[in-house]
């Protein structure tokens, strides 16, 4: 296989992560990064002396060296940058929330459909070994018919000032269901709050109501006193705890649960039963999730694969913090994700 | 002071914890207990052997030596027993949630106002030092301004068939929050699910909306694999965390927080700092609750004062049940709680 | 099978418990209380109008109603009261420690086997779930050899006045021990301290030695500002910790350890391999210990049956507390078991 | 103040954040590193351009321009690297333990003291937030009295071949426990074992004893299936908890304890009484304790202070775990400091 050479676009808080993964796994190399920052460009090349820098990341689209653009930039300019990479024939990995609007990321889908490209989002934690664990408690229905997914993301957390709490925090926990669960929402109806004159929502409160009586609920938060990194799945079957602040059980699978017994004469009134079991908090693969996602995006480029995280997912997860925005600032009223602005 | 002389009606899950408190503060004692279970009736015999028991609560009402009258029958019943009790002159202490409605929760507060009798719901948790502590910290201004209140009470708990996880279990939450909180809830949204055909909802989310940018949320639910009691209040000053289940130190008060600053050419764009300080975990009053309520009971119709959970206080829960049970039909629907058919 | 009649000496603590439990499982009934204090006896009469009540404990050796006596009294008292009811014909299950010194356990042990009579020591732990599952994990060489045996048991306890720590808390870890290890100590080392003048230690640790390089730690404290109850148990194949304040995982066992290599050349260097698996909590039984514990006294009585906690353990139990405060005397040394004063 | 020059000897676990700490704090400048292996220089050389390379340590200390040397090197090389560097004349920072035995950091800290040269240790921990925080608790009386120390070291950690698990992990409590308690310990009894055939002991518990019914007891292995890492001190006044695995609360002051009345007459039987108050967290320091013990020894150069961790710390420490090896090979004999030998 030819090595995947990498351009990276943005080298401020994740782009060096980025960097990182790509210079280490094997198949891919990276060949130059930009940034605005002279300063930030400095730090490239003492420690990565063979790296071009530049200051215009059009430099790395017209480069014919370059096969693929990762883009670690703020959300605002993802649409962009992305487009001018793909129209430059680049495949892109894009950072998450892909972009500001489902509109954009149906243009992105479409450009790189017909150009055949890869276009995938990093959505990080659907490549951590806990996610993928719950993904496959779920997959090979070991947790049964799935009732509720539950999670609690919450800590002091820096306030941003373009994006609210949604898209800052709920986007992980979005882009982990879209993987884990096996379907997709129809509606979102969110509430929340700002406590800063002028400022988004630093508070906010999710459900997500999918067919087959399967509820999702996400609470984040930049003002809680105590971090909390906590997704509680319920099933049929089985109910898992995801606990992401454990350093090494961090997935704990509980065989407890209900029974239902009704007969076809008393159909309203059920018999209950509860069951309680073992615990067990299995073994998790420890490789570290940017490094499982590079060698997936050089081996979709590689091999023309489909990424798991492609950019369906960012676009369905993009529609849903459009939904949940617009209920929070309706309290609570229902918006149904297919006739979201979405459509348009 | 004379003593007042206490008929227990219903001797199930809570009313023998009622029998034992007002045998044992000073001041009560109990006279009667009626029960349609001539089994339990047994069981206040061996235990009481001075206690006269009955199948027929309206014994208790009919006779001349009884002052007051504790209700631990279920919720569909608290309204016909407490109106017979008011109209037979005798004072009511009444299990939560106080009634079934608003409406009927409104007659008894007239009948107990138009016969000056004492008429309080037994909200226990308010009467907790854990919840006497949050109130102080909240009262004396320690916290600041309040932002949020946040509670999560979850566990694999017992389904129940008449009322749904919300009646059940967030009218804990609710009482705790109407004594705390500096002010009232305008408008609710509430989620929820059931995941048991023909039953009531087992898992439940309620937002809140107050003036003055504080916000509430409760997360209830009745299929959780691990028990969780946490409650997370946000103000300005001081952030704290109330784990019920913590033995000793249930309440932690964080020195954390925002500060906001902004400029009058600027308003948009706040500057928000972040201050981290110590925490502190006080010593809380160790008298059981129930005690501490019994007392409060006595001593209300002893001296004529209104009780801390008095029947406007039930009024208040009880009218958001209603308003959360409908918003929850209407999947997140905002329900103005002075609109609510509580009006009708 | 007849049922058998206990009789009850001591209603103080413990007493309580053993009556109840007595009471409530088959095959046996409580027919006599004797305590010193009238107070206590009126508490019995109250509770048990059927029971008889007396203030001298030779009224209970002397009724030829009673088959069995259960003795819940200081320990200092054990010894001459066990001794009169074995003498009296009766079996007899006696409180923890046994005795105050082997000496007298091993008189209590030959009058039992003279007389054909079961004698067994509430050692209560044994008959836990938790306890119960670790013995069979051991025994079923689930955990594989064992290396060590750790256990912390402290609190802000009440400090006694005529026994030090190791007789009060460390009874509990040695009677739990001497049930789930797979061998019997030669050699105790123990150190202690005491902070209140003229009074026994109130902080203490020992090591246990045994053959097969496994070794066993306790540490009990009356002095500490936080409640830990916690094993540890490390072994070639598996490590399990016990963590009996956890409400329902109070079992955890870890696949993890070491894996040694050597070769024949090079026995001085051996290569250690580490492993890490899955975690997992198994279920326990619920039964209440002491429920278990009543049940397997009636047996052994009606059976013939030896209890798992006989006379022996009991004498096996004293002869280390002994053993441990003669170490710990002298500040750590090594105080051989066979060779401890037990032995004159 | 002239900037203080340094050399770094050994570029393995613990070097490169020696290199990094004194080449980011101001005063100090790295200018060479030296190491066996040709493979950690180039990882400098790409690192840090600037800082000169050498497999030889004599190079470092023939250097004129080199005014300090810091040396991470196995602990059986200390000896004679620092012997070497203070002869020709340069500060040395010195890893834990300071030497192999009590002799060798004798002669260390005579060569330093004759050429009057800073010779410090690095114990680390003395320099985190928390553990100035209990050092200043201690100090300030806040604790009162002393009346216990007691640490829990324990983990699935890499076994040692040439050091047992005192030296590796207890060596850590021991230099926290020279700093902040007030006095020195006079014995220690010390037991533990090895699970691999031919290794040292992998799992080891101390006790030590201090004038003043102080004691002190550390658990260290190699072999648990969890990490801990806490310590308990008791004081008259207060308790501490110190969990260095909490992310933020690490030091927790528990306001609780006994309190002891005498009466002339009967000196034998003391009145405990029971206290138990608030909890306090305070906030710790936050600096990086490397970045805070490289200022200090910069400072000791330039000043000519004494460090916190002078070689006198460093003796006291290697004496005791001198006399730990010695006391655990005993069995828990007890084992005199003073006359330990050490003294030859």
């Amino acid at each position: 296989m030819n090595t995947i050479n990498i351009g990276v676009v943005g080298y401020g808080y994740w782009g060096p992560n980025l960097v990182r993964s790509f210079a280490e796994v094997p198949g891919s190399q990276v060949v130059a990064v930009s940034d605005f920052s002279i300063e930030r460009l400095a730090k490239v090349q003492s420690r990565y002396p063979a790296i071009k820098v530049t200051t215009n990341a059009q430099d790395l689209f017209a480069d014919p060296e370059i096969d693929a653009i990762a883009i670690a930039t703020p959300v605002s300019t993802h649409f962009d940058l992305a487009l001018s990479a793909l129209q430059a024939g680049k495949h892109v990995l894009v950072e998450k929330p892909m972009t500001v609007s489902s509109e954009q990321a149906k243009i992105l889908i479409e450009e790189a459909k017909q150009r055949n490209l890869v276009l995938m989002v990093d959505h990080t934690f659907v490549y951590t070994g806990a996610v993928r664990k719950m993904h496959e408690l779920v997959a090979t229905k070991a947790v049964g018919d799935i009732y509720y997914y539950d999670s609690v993301r919450v800590n002091l957390g820096l306030f941003q000032h373009d994006v609210n709490v949604i898209w800052d925090l709920a986007v992980h926990d979005l882009s982990i269901m879209d993987y884990v669960l096996p379907s997709k929402p129809y509606a979102v109806s969110a509430t929340g709050m700002s406590h800063v004159p002028g400022e988004p929502e630093n508070i906010a409160y999710l459900t997500l109501f999918f067919e087959n009586n399967l509820i999702a609920h996400l609470h984040v938060n930049w003002l809680a006193p105590v971090k909390v990194r906590r997704t509680l799945l319920g099933g049929s079957q089985k109910m898992i705890s995801y606990d992401d602040l454990e350093p090494s059980e961090k997935i704990k699978v509980y065989d407890k649960g209900i029974t239902v017994n009704g007969s076809p004469e008393n159909v309203y009134q059920m018999l209950v039963g509860y069951r309680t079991g073992d615990m067990w908090s299995p073994k998790l693969e420890l490789t570290e999730a940017l490094q499982t996602e590079a060698v997936h995006f050089i081996q979709c480029i590689q091999q023309g694969d489909r990424p798991i995280t492609d950019g369906e997912a960012g676009l369905r997860v993009v529609r849903i913090l459009e939904a949940a925005t617009e209920s929070m600032k309706k309290q609570g009223a229902l918006i149904e994700l297919d006739k979201a602005k979405v459509a348009a």
